[in-house]
């Protein structure tokens, strides 16, 4: 693409000047932005239809409130970008060089114009309730604006934030971002309320948000920014807890990303060099294989039903998925306490729940896990994907799910290393009647050759890959294949033939195999692809603690990376075969 | 009290039986029950208020509909004990040798009638959405019913549910029992809702429910059996979502907890014979001393918070405190996730957030701690208390906390052994800037004696009691008694001089101190008051991986006990100076 010439932006490096400009000038300067946006986010990847969406919202917002004195919160920022184009941040989108200078979302490091780090939904409310209160405390007398898409507003800690807000007897300004969209397409009665409200231009019979008691305010037009700004002008400064609810088009601009919203929400670089090229094969995945067996299970008349909050796309669940599962199909919207709680009850009722969740979130549904899933034994599939050390945001990393779920009496949780063993043990799982299950859903894909025939219902029985002696590895899921690299360099660098195991089990110890390792070996390992503390590795160590046996546990640390490159943490965890080789040798 | 005559009730061991009676029979019969929930309550202790306040709801319900094909999901099951006692569990009331036979949530251990284990609020919407799932696609037709609070309501799940269940399509009957309270008084725009559709007898002009989508009953009176039986037989096998919101008296039927609810929600066993005594004086606990600070910090002129998530009274937070406290006081309603991510927005305003939460119910706000406070690093100060290893009912053991807090990055997680440490620290968290800082408050006070100046900025610096040889104990928190005891005993039966560390840092490890005691100690043991996995010990085994030292860790199993007595638990886990003496000397 040529380079984007700006004009009206060449004058705006921070609110204030935008405040300069005059309203005729604005829409201009909207364009311009936009532009800016569709080529950073083609080239870098990233959040598309979001920022498309709010850049004319974002205009009005920093032309009439006084950023950062006014606190504005973006929940889950995925549509951030205007928002750092206007506050000094342009550079990141004007220039190539700079591209990946700034993160894709709100980071308090970079400016005083961002007040969180963000990049799970549905926080802002919750922690703008907080600004309010802190500044009512301290005398202060700023504005505290909240904005939350419709697709955020339906979890859990939103609704919170929403019935906190409501009586907090001063000033706070909700600004629900209504695209008709989540992700994916929007669930339940908020949508159909939000959907009645916008076709009766916010006029309705049962409102919503006058019933917990907000003083209620629609635009019709997010687009328009003249009305924004006589809105947002009218409210400023307000005395008490105002809700406006505007509705806005996802992936405005772009014609593409206005009309099939979905593959928009967040696209791969150079996506829209590619928008009219056929689609290519897919080769299998964990993701095509699951669907594959879903789609059998219920067209055999098994009461299945695939339930995910809000991320249909994590495993690959595209609309023709959906449209075949039919009524086997669940999106319970941005809400992962209620898909847990949901799974648990359809397999209290006979039916075989399997639950697609990314490792990230599974932290936004500890407690259901436990209480309503695990206390409860019931045999509902919990499918964890994208679990693994990776050089993801540090919003996004998807390091904790071990340390969260292992750590939860009566789960299974599983680890497969090869297509073959998950076949098997998703097919055990949802044909048991005894445990709630877990499964670690390797990114990517691996074969052993050979069929699978273990019975899973015997817990916690490792596999002996291979009995050597001296060293002993134990290699867990996606790090089975660096245990088989690293047994092929103990052999090369030391001529130890040491022994392989692959654990299956993250959440037990195979006693016997571990007793019987000490008669011919002095040091122990464990690889797990994720975080050491709380995690798999410490569980054998502790085992192992009152005998002589030496045990090294590779996994990450306890902290939040952030967009760091792997070989830096492979270098720093010791995670290549080249630096456990030497760690094993120096304590041999 | 004499023993109770129940005449009607003899005639009832089941729904079926109850339903053989005539209308007229059914006020006489709650009658009885509720005299018989009184003297069992006021003998065994347990929830008070909310069971009276559900006698002739529960007997409307079983009346009209067939449980247990029929599906009641009791919310928190608070108020089950009329369930109980008419679905063949009446013995447990009748029969003072049986009381303690039934536990006091509902069990489906225990009965059919029963769906789940429950003890943590919020669940029973989501729950019956997957049951009424479960039914729709094994072709079932029974009714699935969710019982809820007005308090429930306002926790993250129970909304996430309510969006749900509107679009469900199919049969499930919400019921709201509204009695205007949670355990203390109700909080936010949900209760005002409730409290205007009250007032005017379910006619407004803004309908919450109905905006949900949701078909909207009021039951002014869930105390007139008639009313009741007739409104939920208009709505049984309803093809569509249906609300129901009863407005019922907690406590009815007793009068000081109809008229003061707060200290009936729970009571201890005798309550009831010593209402006229005198208040006794409070002795100095942690809670006084909490509670003082923060008032001292207030009067100051401090921008302290107090939060808490609809359970003041666990940290005895009583309403002359709430008073007090003025605007310095906020309670969330049951709003875990909404109480830390203010906390979190609070202290990045420059407001001091003390947050109170009892350890069971950390779990349910990991994503928060981890995103909205962790990963920010702002300056809030959690409590948690009652955590540790007790004979609790399952659904509320408090175990759990070590594990989920102190494996997420960036807390500051601390475990003071006595009063003095205990300011210190809480003086400390509260006027530093650079941690979020949990504290776990022990349940017992003790006193070392001496003022604690510790700078627990430098982190993660343990305490050298007493340097010995030859065995280290490393005792956290409220276990450091008993780690004098092990050393006493060890000195008795060994002859061995240990070293004495108290931690206080649950999270981090103390390497130069672990590092040193390698040259004259052969054994370290750890002792922590909750779960081994993931927990603190496993750490310092971990440290110690790579040497010869042997690590012992002593806390509690992976395990949902369920009120086990302590003497059982010390005994399998090894939690007495005896059994640990033992084990030292078999590997020493």
């Amino acid at each position: 693409m040529p380079e984007i010439m700006t004009r009206i932006l060449d004058k705006v490096n921070s609110p204030d000047d935008l405040k300069k400009l005059s309203v005729n000038e604005l829409q201009p300067l909207a364009d311009e932005m936009r532009e800016l946006i569709i080529k950073k986010v083609n080239t870098t990847g990233g959040h598309f239809g979001p920022n498309l969406g709010m850049v004319e919202a974002t205009i009005a917002l920093h032309y009439v409130f006084n950023s950062p004195v006014d606190k504005i919160v973006f929940d889950v920022s995925h549509q951030c970008y205007p928002h750092k184009i206007l506050t000094g941040r342009k550079e990141g989108f004007t220039n190539p060089d700079s591209y990946h200078k700034y993160t894709g979302y709100t980071a308090p490091e970079e400016t005083d114009h961002d007040l969180f780090k963000v990049g799970h939904t549905s926080t802002s409310i919750s922690l703008a309730t907080g600004l309010a209160k802190g500044r009512d405390l301290l005398g202060g007398k700023e504005n505290v604006i909240a904005i939350i898409g419709d697709g955020s507003l339906t979890g859990g800690e939103a609704l919170e934030g929403l019935n906190n807000a409501a009586v907090l007897g001063s000033n706070i300004i909700i600004i629900v971002n209504d695209n008709d969209m989540s992700i994916a397409e929007n669930q339940g009665g908020i949508c159909n309320m939000l959907t009645e409200l916008r076709e009766n231009n916010g006029e309705v019979k049962n409102n919503f948000f006058k019933a917990l008691g907000f003083e209620y305010h629609y635009i019709a037009d997010g687009h328009n920014i003249e009305n924004m700004i006589e809105t947002f002008s009218k409210v400023k400064d307000t005395d008490h807890p105002v809700l406006i609810h505007m509705y806005t088009q996802k992936g405005k601009g772009f014609k593409p990303a206005e009309t099939d919203k979905e593959p928009f929400h967040w696209i791969l670089p150079n996506t829209l060099d590619h928008l009219n090229d056929e689609p290519q094969a897919q080769s299998e995945s964990y993701e095509s294989i699951t669907k594959d067996y879903l789609l059998k299970k219920v067209n055999e008349g098994e009461p299945i039903v695939a339930i995910n909050a809000a991320t249909p796309g994590v495993f690959g669940w595209n609309k023709e998925f959906r449209t075949k599962m039919g009524s086997h199909y669940v999106d319970t919207g941005i809400a992962e306490q209620q898909a847990v709680a949901m799974a648990s009850g359809i397999a209290k009722r006979g039916g075989k729940a399997v639950l697609g969740i990314m490792s990230s979130f599974v932290q936004r549904t500890y407690d259901q896990l436990s209480q309503d899933l695990a206390l409860n034994n019931n045999p509902a599939t919990l499918l964890v994907f994208w679990g693994g050390i990776s050089n993801a945001d540090a919003t996004h990393l998807c390091t904790f799910d071990i340390p969260l779920i292992s750590n939860i009496p009566n789960i299974v949780y599983l680890a497969p290393t090869c297509k073959e063993e998950y076949i098997r043990m998703l097919d055990w799982s949802v044909n048991q009647k005894e445990h709630s299950v877990a499964i670690r859903v390797p990114f990517a894909i691996s074969y052993s050759g050979n069929e699978d025939k273990t019975d899973y219902s015997i817990l916690n029985k490792y596999q002996m890959v291979e009995q050597g002696e001296k060293v002993a590895i134990v290699a867990l899921g996606s790090f089975f294949d660096k245990g088989k690299e690293v047994k092929a360099l103990l052999k090369e660098k030391l001529g130890i033939n040491a022994t392989l195991i692959n654990p299956r089990f993250i959440t037990g110890v195979d006693k016997e195999m571990l007793e019987n390792l000490k008669s011919n070996h002095s040091v122990v390992i464990t690889l797990e692809d994720g975080e050491l503390d709380g995690g798999f590795g410490e569980k054998i160590t502790r085992f192992y603690g009152n005998s002589s046996m030496k045990v090294l546990n590779y996994g990450s640390f306890k902290e939040f990376t952030d967009r760091t490159p792997m070989e830096e943490l492979n270098e720093k965890y010791h995670l290549t075969p080249e630096l456990i080789t030497e760690d094993i040798k120096n304590i041999i």
